[in-house]
């Protein structure tokens, strides 16, 4: 460190995954899509930022590999923020307003106080119209049966909501201000945004989103976006699958249960000192009948 | 500082402003609220971090004040990000997405997957409708003559997009999954959050919201808001107003222009160097007429 | 949510574990310390933000406790975000550099360009210098044999380096700048700030630091923070242990190792597809020889 | 927007001016150094940004001049946040710990944990040692007269803190571990890092560090740095310097002062509701003498 050096490389490290897809529009539901539209660094560059303090130098990608997993399993993640990327990305308002709530990152939204809204709505079909779950409070993943009056209902009822776009359009037209009369569409309209985001902050958005608790709806678009990670940085990619997606996080009671269940002891609920709940989801976590 | 203190204060500060109005509800268009939940500090939490470098020690209103004002005037704004607030407030949809962009802070909205939405639909009276701007493409101020047919059709085209809040309902009732059914609800409808956020950025947000350039609904949040500030830290309320709010950003050119006016040269638009939107926004700040 | 509510809770909550150690001082290495000076909210107000959607309501303990641990396991931590508290920290320089590293947190820090550093510096004794570890790069857990040269010279390194202060007292007497004199005094040397930080994030902070892995001396102040979180929000507390801190995150692979344990397969560090180091970090994890 | 676009650029975009530096090291002080090593988007980006809502389309030089200065008058910042750009610097600790204090940046530094610290360390020379300013309680900008005894034994007092590296290499080659081994070694000890930011963060830096009110060796950092956003994104720094640097933020006294000047009247310290401070420096603002 004590000289300064004269140059590094003079060029911007490039994905060959990443510029396969540069530019591509992947449809996302009905009318959405993801688009990559820009990206710095590389599993390479991960690298170089972690070994910031022993100086560059030629590494094999088996010990690119060997780091970038190290870092993961001992969550050091920074190195992981030195890479970034930017989606072109166009989904309905009540997904925008789900994942606008990861703060960090960068957003430049279509704004429908300066412009017209567009004449796009999602709408599932009959056969995907989607029940209330009773386990889960929160989800909804089972279907109607065949020709359910209730599921063709709704589809009229959104059919219904959409019909209101004619009356927006011309009361614009007729001078009532953007800003005001777009409050009457529902949100299934869609939107369109520029998102940036770093490698670290994208991948905790992916892992909530591209999970079975997600709503099916965002799911779509964290599919299309893992698998733009995966071409982009694919060391990466597996190691977040390894050591993140595809593991387990066990509870300190679900640890001494592990070891137990090891020793060959036999454990019910009532001697695991867990509540129902978490017993049967470490049970099926395990692959064990509860 | 070589000895360590073995007490400080033993009480949390209090400001005699924030308990007056802690837990009131106060009404912000047709069905929404602001209410002062929390807070932590006051004006003279923000001297004692500024001061963290001389010890403690007691000081006068006069002191905290110049102090105050002097961190304001140059900018030196983290001693306000260690007090903060809390509000829980109710505003529509589309009120919420503008919200929102303002990252830091901590927000917990209620959520249309879990629960049934109401019904309660933000409304403007047919006097309140407002004309899209001419001069500005994302304003509108200007409202309707009396009896406009516009004003009248567009509140009852609110009407008719909140007339299927009904089979919203029975949709979910008829088992539609609440995460799908609420898609066909108007962004009118009302939304609620607890949103936490430092003082700083409290700041930041009303400058841009408490502003004829935001959009007439959410400066009724934000004046609210600038309300609880004034009774919260009174000090920092009016440093705030007499160094951000009430002054004027001069660029190079303008500065360059108020000189050669003070020293009474006569200045036009072609001489000044400025475009004729910059001139015109120039002037009006000086009172001149262009 | 149709009807405005027209008051809350008029009080501020109340955590009764904070209050009996607000405004202590406690002692930290040789001459730093840690003091809670402020906070907001309790492990209720956690419970509040999540209820959010359902409206207040008095629960019992059992309930705010049951849901405190169900939001951990799940990792919904935006309720532990809405709520915050404020410590005054004095440590050493070398210790202030790792600290701030985590970058969610509000600081306002002692400065050595405005005033004169104190004549106070970490030194640990000669029975507590520690070595180079051979097995971990980064730490350094075992100590000297006694009486060991070594040791004896490294303090009296740190000795000579503390000599220093005086002439740089006498330099900035003779009217060298602060913020110039200062930069020939050691790393060892005691800075203070105040850190505000909301529950959330302070517990991301613990995880890192209040672990074997984080070196000694930044460990020391962690472990009186995470006292301080006992006995503030003790509900939340046990869950961070429970969940966070006490358990275990398996990998892909060490899942399915766990799962043929379970099966009574004899599994060894060749057939279980994982390298040496994460076997043998597998292995003492569930308590067994390798 | 109805329309899924089914390709976009696919190509990324390139600064020319950031191409012609990129990984070339520019000397800072006498050891430090900057390195621009990455870059994400251009001039043309940001604009791009702002018009996503009217779709991409060829547009003139001349437009995106115009978009970005009126990005930049209005503070509409979201724009300038889609670029980024990443440095790799080197520079003493007393000012890392200045720089780091920026905290929406993503860092990887060097470990004085894990690596053994560098020989070399910042030192001015006798004839660039400052004086303690009197009026200005922060700075030091004045230097001392030829031949001065003082800054002649500041220089020594450095070389006395630099000639403790020669026990530190000594201490940690006979065992003691080097996070600890390197606490008596001064702040001026160069480290080096990574550094990613976007540009609006990084204009917010600079706005603060390329000014006289810093440090002048945070300064020279800044400098360099500024000079890179020139290149990189000529629009933007020309807006930057026209509306940001090069401009003055009139308080509301300071405006109603204005007004009157310019109306003729005269004004005095006495009549302008301004403290003796802030007079002067609106006096001086203005280019008159108090």
């Amino acid at each position: 460190m004590n000289e300064t050096p004269s140059v590094s490389s003079t060029k911007r490290s490039t994905s060959a995954g990443a510029e396969e897809i540069l530019g591509l529009y992947f449809p996302v539901l009905d009318h959405g899509f993801v688009s990559l539209v820009d990206y710095m660094g590389t599993d390479a560059d991960i690298e170089r930022a972690a070994r910031v303090s022993y100086g560059a130098g030629t590494r094999q990608v088996s010990k690119t590999r060997g780091l970038i997993r190290y870092l993961r399993r001992h969550k050091h993640t920074t190195p992981s923020e030195m890479v970034e990327l930017k989606f072109h990305c166009c989904m309905p308002i009540f997904i925008a307003r789900q994942w606008i709530r990861h703060r960090t990152a960068n957003v430049n939204e279509y704004s429908g106080r300066y412009s017209i809204m567009p004449d796009t709505f999602y709408r599932p079909t009959v056969e995907e119209v989607r029940k209330q779950s009773k386990a889960n409070r929160q989800g909804g993943e089972e279907r109607f049966e065949d020709e359910s009056r209730t599921a063709a209902e709704f589809v009229k009822f959104l059919e219904d909501s959409e019909a209101l776009y004619e009356r927006y359009s011309k009361l614009t037209e007729a001078g009532v201000s953007r800003e005001l009369a777009r409050i009457g569409l529902p949100v299934s309209v869609y939107t369109q945004w520029y998102w940036k985001c770093d490698l670290h902050n994208l991948l905790h958005f992916l892992m909530l989103r591209a999970d079975p608790h997600a709503q099916y709806e965002i799911r779509a678009y964290a599919d299309v976006m893992l698998e733009t990670v995966k071409r982009w940085v694919p060391l990466t990619y597996q190691a977040f699958e390894d050591y993140s997606r595809g593991g387990l996080q066990l509870s300190a009671q679900g640890l001494a249960v592990v070891k137990r269940l090891i020793a060959g002891e036999a454990v019910t609920q009532a001697t695991s000192g867990m509540n129902a709940r978490e017993w049967r989801e470490l049970m099926a976590s395990l692959g064990r009948t509860a």
